[in-house]
């Protein structure tokens, strides 16, 4: 990675001094795998990590799991989730696991506090502690366990070798187009499978394009879940975060990753869009994205959420603003 | 900064991927000025953000104010550090204000919550609000109105006009043997005088040797912050922080900045080192200091310190380590 550097997709000034900047890799693609842009190498092989939930969540649909299990848009959401661990999430996973038959220390994805400040003071109030519902990641997990609830398989549904896994290996090769370059485990302990930005981007076009894409059960799984994350932003992310407030000022579904991930499905321009910056600084993908998404014409920039992420001021802790955040000059022009 | 990218100093790696990376540029350098080893470009010019408190204190004690106020080791340490805002830190500003007469309103550092979570816990116990005394600069700041006290000049001390600040301008570009290259003002609303790497390591090789690198009050000065900090690592960060452990572990002051800079003076060797990560990240800069520190033989490679910042296993929610972070190959070798 050393010899051929990416480039600048964030800058972050200081007074007149460029302090800080965020390189990384971005992909434009359509559904046919055509790379309309790119900065850095396409074929460059990342971790998705959270940003291929919608594609993880396949399966879930695709089996049959989810109509046997009586999901909602709502469930399927949360499923593709990264979300804050406030009670609209927390909550419904722990209902959702109820549904079917199971509960919390079922899932396997491990505790944390809940992302959002709300969150955490909403079970200190409670005098509760955080749970595994709290996690971030419990929809997928929930999802993942709705799907070895129909397949079979046993208990770990996190062991790479396990039916769901394999299961959505093979929705993420297909839809990428490519054979996974291996894995790694997730902070959430479920297997993450490398791809490569140009195989992501054209993943999220064919995601964004369901019906052109695709026939039968999987055009349908992939236009569910695409409307499921349109419909309901704030399960996706949560209130006040870039992954709700992008979906909700755009004309696109959005989905960040851990490590400076982020993807978009553009329906209206047919296309998708995967990004990696390299340092895995989330001020950073968050730039790139906003920048990306209005060059392409599904942000406009004088929307707040654009100034929010790729053009906004830093403040001191006296209110006032010395700093600034920029996406990068080479997604800026056009 | 695009044409020519830095190395990389610090690796992300999640499995058997490389998954991110942090670029940087780092200097090592003597009392007179000779890079003995350069990552990148040694002009580069930084803002030096928190890695320069000891300089800025330098007039605190060169002017006489810090005897004419009584000050101990305890009150220089504080105003040389990046704190916690726990009850030993802020209850030391708030003491320090009280000696010489004045009161938390007269700090310009503007309130932020204590960066520990015993610091923030230790106020919701007590159902008290965080104030100017937490902010982590609230030591640099009681310095400065120390040094206006005696110098005059009103008690907009944060001007960059102010006597406090040209009196802070002067000690830099002295010690750094060049003149700084403009400023910006840092999140605790002080003037931060841009300087080049190889400046800021220099500055720190003649602030590791103040006998042999000045004479009469400059040289009294340097040595009395440099021993303050020594002894008192605890008040210039704060327990279980990467600024209080790096000196504990290490034959070295060492200093934090905020933008991933990291400063070390290292007295045995008599060597300065001053380092930026190119995107800001502090899990870069700490594993580029404790390599840099074990590489010049400030550090051992079996301590526990350098482990936790150079060579660290990445826990996923249910303890399993299935990441880990290494100082990058650049700083390895040797």
């Amino acid at each position: 990675m050393d010899a051929t550097a990416n480039p600048i997709l964030a800058e972050i000034w200081r007074g007149p001094i460029l302090e800080s900047v965020h390189r990384g890799a971005a992909v434009v693609a359509t559904a046919n795998g055509a790379v309309i842009e790119a900065w850095g190498d396409p074929g460059r092989v990342i971790l998705p990590r959270s940003a291929c939930k919608m594609l993880q969540a396949l399966p879930l649909v695709e089996s049959g799991a989810a109509d046997a299990a009586g999901l909602t848009n709502r469930h399927l959401a949360l499923a593709c989730a990264s979300h804050s661990g406030d009670e609209i999430h927390s909550g419904l996973a722990t209902q959702w696991l109820a549904e079917i038959g199971l509960a919390e220390p079922d899932l396997r994805c491990g505790v944390h506090p809940p992302a959002s400040a709300a969150g955490r003071d909403a079970l200190r109030r409670a005098g509760r502690r955080a749970n595994q519902t709290h996690n971030n990641c419990s929809g997928k997990h929930c999802g993942f366990l709705t799907v070895a609830r129909h397949l079979g398989g046993g208990p770990e549904y996190v062991d790479p070798s396990h039916p769901v896994q394999q299961a959505v290996r093979m929705a993420l090769e297909e839809l990428a187009d490519e054979t996974a370059s291996g894995f790694a485990i997730d902070g959430c302990s479920a297997p993450n499978f490398a791809l490569s930005l140009r195989g992501l981007a054209r993943a999220m076009a064919r995601f964004a394009t369901p019906r052109a894409s695709f026939t039968g059960v999987r055009a349908e799984a992939a236009e569910r879940l695409h409307g499921a994350m349109a419909a309901h932003p704030e399960l996706v992310s949560g209130e006040g975060r870039a992954g709700t407030e992008l979906i909700r000022a755009s004309r696109a579904v959005v989905k960040s990753g851990a490590e400076g991930v982020y993807v978009a499905a553009l329906p209206g321009k047919e296309l998708g869009i995967a990004l990696k910056i390299d340092d895995g600084d989330s001020r950073g993908s968050q730039a790139a994205i906003a920048a990306l998404l209005a060059r392409h014409g599904a942000l406009e920039r004088d929307d707040p959420v654009f100034k929010t992420y790729a053009d906004a001021p830093i403040l001191n802790w006296r209110g006032i603003a010395h700093g600034h955040i920029l996406a990068g000059e080479a997604l800026r022009e056009r």
